[in-house]
């Protein structure tokens, strides 16, 4: 499968595209975590939403592969309605299929939506707010960046 | 006060010099939200934490300065025992002292360490790790690239 590199540069396009398509107001923001911090961090910012949350989902143990991902520490969503969950990308969708599940079985009287940089045609989880597909292994700045670096940036 | 530009570049240098710092291992990360959540994510990714969490502090209620600032969101530590806390800045220090006291008082047998990137001297809280002296304001690009954005990032 094709790499591709996903700098900070072309994530703050990606980012002001997807906040800029998003015709809608909420009062919080969750991030499934890891994937999704960054973006919530700075949707927060850029909203003005202090109520920036995370729910952590876990698909392996080791390295075996849970039958459904594990999802926990559900956020404490008192007081908010209208709630956007982000995440990176909906690559097979299961973890943002199961994080769905959970949210609204916790809150079934909560609106969510969700939000991503990449997807999949073939995702079983469509998000309702998306930049661009997939088309490859997408190499994220925040995975790469840290590693590669050696005094400066590495284009 | 002066208002001092953090843009990306400078962070990853600051972010790679706190974490070649730390000489010790944690199995956690958590992050008070939102300033510590880009950091705590991209430290997940390099020493391969999956353990990465958030606490929520909110200093203001409205336009009202609480006494203290009120902590929730307190992250299930189950399984974790060398955590590090992380956070953009110990300015007054007071919310890094306050979230620390709820985190040892809900888990006295952890233990805990602290990370941030900028610290004032006058502090009433001193993080374990630290990188730089904050000796005006920070307009970190977390907060400011988004609304700066208009095409390409200004530098």
């Amino acid at each position: 499968m094709e790499r591709i590199r996903y700098d900070y540069d072309t994530f703050l396009k990606d980012l002001r595209t997807l906040a800029d398509s998003i015709d809608e107001r909420f009062d919080a923001i969750v991030a499934v975590a890891r994937g999704g911090m960054t973006m919530a961090h700075m949707l927060g910012e850029f909203w003005n939403i202090r109520n920036v949350f995370v729910v952590n989902a876990v698909g392996y143990e080791d390295t075996r592969k849970l039958g459904e991902p594990k999802i926990f520490n559900i956020p404490d969503l008192a007081g908010c309605q209208r709630v956007l969950v982000v995440d990176d990308i909906a690559d097979s969708g299961e973890t943002l299929a199961c994080v769905m599940g959970k949210l609204k079985e916790r809150y079934p009287e909560k609106r969510f939506k969700t939000a991503t940089l990449f997807y999949k045609p073939d995702a079983l989880f469509q998000p309702d707010y998306r930049v661009k597909e997939a088309k490859g292994w997408i190499d994220f700045f925040w995975n790469e960046d840290m590693r590669r670096y050696n005094g400066s940036r590495i284009a």
